[in-house]
């Protein structure tokens, strides 16, 4: 009920290469310049702002079976697992803007070298779980989740530049929520590693209440372990945030989105954030761009302590006549 | 959450004199060119496509009393029922597409002639049980459930070319969900006989999981009968679903629209469906047309197996490096 | 599930100076000219409608501290206490169509003046409950319930035109619905007064139906007080209801919103209704000030007896062939 004084650390990611679609990589300067730090510091967090990462330009990046651009994806991941890792260790619950989710290699592989296992809350409509053998694409945004689950390491070819990448996360430490474009694959793999699923079907059986009761149940069965939050700006319904690259209909509503931050926040145990795939190029208008950063702003914002009920710093005094 | 093995049979009824605006006819073809047939037999459904039927000019289709063209409706659904009778002889789920909602009288009548009874669940932000004597409009879609009802049979006029229509409806066997635009008669007819509605009020009280739970508990608390599911574009929010010839604000979204056709399929009773009143000339642009009849496409993948979790074939084998 | 007999009361209030925006003063006559009076007519309601209140012109009215047109504000909700106060006693539920929601100042009052101690439930996707000395723009109409509320007297400074205002509502009596923009003083003020709350995050968490529930349960604890409800239209999404001077994403739902008024009219103690800030001149098109009024429409009919799953008159008759 009053302001949260927590420190965060930001990292701009402008990084494209995990799919085709140029644009994304505006993601980090459009949420800042939508006024992130200001209001996470008006919320009374402690903000330090890590600027944009820089990526070495890769030549010669031909397809690798059918896996696009995998030296660029390996290189650029690399390069965020060590800012992840020492925004980390300087204390800070990281935030990753990007940029695609292919991000996500490094930003959990970082956040998880710094501090150790890590329950993972994957928040998309689309699972990001192929193999690079089952993906169609080849795009790697498509194949995060691959590369960093323990059960999944005997599937994965090598790939150049990935050599660094070892698997840190376990199935069992993962929850989905809001899927509902998950290839047969992918399926597959859910099905046979048993991981947590809410799909919209179940957003819409249980609730969001009750799903974020069961997400962090189920997270903290045995141990609290510090939680990583990776967010799809395509999780939202895209009449809400239309300026992204795979957009699909039936999506969570802004309050939904929302109230999934606010769950999180009050676990106390948020530790790592990715907000990922917001694409100022993919909006029809000026108008579908605005409410797509503005609405990751507002996740953003729900995750380090933003209450709609309101807020109010612990010193506050009543005017008296 | 495996890929199921229906048998689909598709019968496009172009027909639009059950109410005065041009354009409902072209639903079938629409509906077909948005990838129905080639989906459903992606996800596993084995598909015969009965082609669209051609309904005989009616001359002097005068009204009778205030029902307007009832003789072109009535002969039209004649040859409705002997075609749906067929589908359903020769082993398949039958899918009428519309063609106005007035296409139910000869659907659900040739269903029952072939399976016998039936559970009826409409989904609608309309009623339609008007009889001949209580409808203002005239129009036969606002009317279809009153000619089917046994309950009502006493109630409704003799009409040309409707000697044929048996009253094959039990009121204990009918569920509405969706309704928001009920006229006083049709209220008056729904508290009398005692029907099961789910209005929006009810949507909103007990959340769409509940409605369907409860749905399908009312309909089999006896035996377990056939389910014809009569699915009027309307029921979902002209703000998803504008191109249709009656929108009424407050409907049901996407994903409940979605999620009642998933829940439908899961209980193997779905026997017959009826999409009707997607109307592409009363979108106010292309966007709108598009996505009234992409909505119409997934509310029939969903109920023939589609899972917004995803599905995978049962054969699946996860590719090894 | 029949037509109600309610005695509805109507005043007009085309004012607009407890905030900056023209264009709310046109609110009465665009709610009566899509339909009010005959629709609740049609509903079974009579209606009386005493026109729309004249204010006088207000010279030198130069902000008190930051507070601004206080002798405006002030005069028009004497002359509007007045006249709620006089359909009380006439015996109508009141019906008070805005105008700004600085009006609920004479509205309340009016209404407490003439049945004695009132719940107040407040529709809003703002608490306007910062006092003239917490407020940071100086509008009243964000300080509307700190003048009414007991608990806040002595923290209310003298203004000009004011002192005819008694404080006539309890905290305890208080139940706020759809807050998603509080300031922080606002917040403190709720905290410290321990005032009743669903902002949206509860209406996420319990859904609707439970919110409506626990606040009649609230209310109705000890006694049953006639309710005021002051309802804001911007408390609605702004994709529904855009045209309103402060709209706030994340709303209540076109279907959450009526059935807050279904809710409360099917307690029987529902005395006064405010529907305040429908402004036209903030819809970006005619579209958008259209469904912004007719959503003010459909919630007063909610108010009076309108359900979604129809109505019908009592001595209603089923015509036989
Ligand atoms: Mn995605
Ligand atoms: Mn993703
Ligand atoms: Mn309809
Ligand atoms: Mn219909
Ligand atoms: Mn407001
Ligand atoms: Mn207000």
């Amino acid at each position: 009920h009053h302001h949260h004084h927590q420190s965060v650390g930001i990292i701009g990611a402008p990084f494209s290469k995990g799919q085709p679609r140029g644009g994304v990589e505006r993601g980090p300067d459009l949420i800042r310049s939508a006024g992130l730090l200001q209001r996470l510091e008006e919320q009374g967090c402690a903000v330090k702002d890590y600027g944009n990462l820089t990526f070495e330009e890769v030549v010669d990046d031909e397809p690798v079976g059918r896996v696009k651009r995998a030296r660029a994806v390996g290189s650029a991941n690399q390069r965020l697992s060590e800012a992840v890792r020492a925004v980390k260790k300087d204390g800070h619950t990281s935030v990753m803007l990007g940029g695609d989710h292919s991000l996500a290699i490094g930003s959990i592989h970082g956040h998880s070298a710094a501090v150790g296992e890590l329950s993972v809350v994957w928040v998309d409509a689309h699972a990001d779980i192929n193999t690079p053998l089952t993906s169609t694409t080849g795009n790697i945004h498509g194949q995060p989740m691959s590369y960093l689950l323990h059960e999944l390491h005997s599937k994965i070819p090598v790939l150049p530049n990935f050599s660094w990448v070892k698997p840190c996360v376990s199935a069992k430490d993962l929850v989905y929520i809001g899927l509902r474009d998950v290839d047969p694959g992918e399926h597959y793999i859910l099905k046979l590693l048993g991981v947590k699923v809410f799909s919209m079907r179940e957003v819409d059986q249980l609730g969001v209440s009750k799903v974020m009761e069961q997400t962090c149940d189920y997270l903290s069965a045995k141990v609290k372990k510090p939680i990583h939050l990776s967010y799809d700006i395509d999780a939202i319904d895209p009449s809400i945030t239309p300026a992204t690259g795979t957009p699909v209909v039936g999506g969570l509503t802004y309050r939904e989105g929302v109230y999934i931050t606010e769950h999180l926040c009050q676990t106390g145990l948020l530790s790592g954030v990715d907000l990922v795939e917001v694409n100022p190029l993919r909006g029809q208008t000026e108008a579908e761009a605005q409410s797509t950063v503005s609405t990751a702003v507002d996740l953003l914002l729900g995750c380090f302590g933003r209450l709609r009920e309101g807020n109010h710093p612990p010193a506050y005094a009543l005017p008296e006549p």
